[in-house]
């Protein structure tokens, strides 16, 4: 598909979002979808799969620095639609955010899907990208890695403790995605393990990411290793150059360097395992 | 969902599409899903799918008067991908429109569906409504009904007969939406019958309808019922202050009247089944 995105907002499908430059407002559009027991469990309360599809797409506005303008939603229709619409009822609150439109579709009783349109207005232009790393930037990542990971565990399961709820009810970080914005070189939100899109935007970029894996924020220093590549936890990652002061709470994990024969280094060495994070088929 | 949906944007979800004011532009949203075995046959050309899904959001834009600035598709991954692009890649070419992105997810192997998600900029504000129609206004449909459903007999299939190619490669009718915007007090595409569709905005209008079957084009007069309830022509239903000159080719069907005890009226009675056209669950 990707040869066929040629148009420059489609940012060669490469980014986490479209950037639609219309006359004097640039949009932020971006679309994921949820397949139930690929993203999310298929015994996951419906509500919590309402707050999840709103806020994987929120998240990737925020790492635009977009304002939410509103979402679409394509439901199929199921068992709990009631605690569906109660849980998109929550999300759509809590950010303030206008249900636009979508549709409603019969599933014929197998595997669901749920796909969400979200629209944003840029709050800063150039909309940061994460092609835009450059060689001397200090790479960043805000929050928490791998609380997501632990809040899977049935132990912790609707215990409302941070790492249930950061797996349940992930927040999109909306305001520091805006006071990056106009700051950063290159931004991403982590969604699939930061190893994996530390090397993605690393690709992207044209660059080489060097990380010290001992700086890594991670939730628990005993699963260090796959804290750092889970995903679901749906942090900021971004790039700077060296003396920009940083008006959010993040952590300096490493520095990028020219491209080189890798695009990621942990530790002074390439990783020796193909499996950095979550890969989508 | 529609409690949901209080934004005036929304349209309360009874429009074909959402309508965005900004600045100075007025963006049309519209996102609607396909799933194999409901909207599509199972056996159904992967390349004629991608050809659908976009149009059938295309002709929400045409009905809105609204001119394309891109899609985002999420697309089910599967038998036949390559076919499916072929399709995405003739759709897009052929309406100039660029792809902006998506989703692409694994299906499990199960009943697939794609989401399409079309922006669009407004030609003419007020963008045309379907709840706008008037006592005393006429009520117009372009082209000719049924042909779709003629496209669906096995004789038909891939003969590249006008049948067919109605069924297979519908065509969203963009200039004739553009040309009646002005015009026009409400519009919409007829999707899932003309019966369903009259009844809809005569709904959502506040009014009633009196249609003259006699006068519906049908696509084969022998099978005339059937054409006034079969969807996928995706023509454009819309009505018009008695005096307008209609400046694209489209047929007058009936008045529309004050609100009473129905909203549908065929040749002065009550249409007598409840099947008026295809029903979505």
């Amino acid at each position: 598909m990707r040869a066929l995105a040629n148009d420059p907002a489609a940012r060669a499908l490469e980014d986490d979002a479209a950037v639609l430059t219309l006359e004097t407002e640039t949009l932020v559009i971006t679309q994921d979808a949820l397949v139930s027991g690929i993203h999310v469990r298929e015994d996951e309360d419906p509500a919590d799969i309402a707050w999840k599809l709103v806020t994987v797409n929120l998240s990737d506005l925020a790492a635009k620095g977009a304002e939410p303008v509103g979402v679409l939603i394509s439901h199929m229709l199921g068992q709990g639609d009631e605690r569906f619409v109660e849980g998109l009822g929550e999300v759509l609150r809590a950010y303030d955010v206008p249900l636009l439109g979508g549709d409603t579709v019969g599933s014929g009783g197998e595997r669901r899907s749920w796909t969400c349109t979200a629209l944003g207005r840029a709050t800063h232009t150039p909309v940061p990208d994460r092609r835009g790393a450059h060689e001397g930037d200090t790479i960043y990542v805000t929050g928490t890695l791998g609380l997501a990971m632990l809040g899977i565990d049935e132990d912790e399961r609707n215990t409302e403790s941070e790492a249930d709820l950061a797996y349940r009810r992930p927040r999109p970080l909306l305001a520091e995605g805006r006071a990056l914005a106009p700051l950063v070189s290159a931004m991403m939100d982590v969604s699939d393990g930061l190893l994996l899109d530390c090397q993605r935007m690393a690709r992207a970029s044209g660059t080489s990411f060097h990380l010290d894996s001992r700086s890594f924020p991670v939730a628990d220093p005993a699963r260090a290793d796959a804290c750092a590549r889970w995903g679901d936890d749906y942090q900021l990652l971004f790039t700077a150059p060296p003396a920009t002061a940083i008006p959010v709470t993040a952590t300096r994990i490493g520095l990028v360097k020219g491209r080189n024969d890798a695009p990621l280094w942990i530790d002074g060495k390439r990783p020796e395992d193909e499996r950095l994070g979550y890969q989508h088929r």
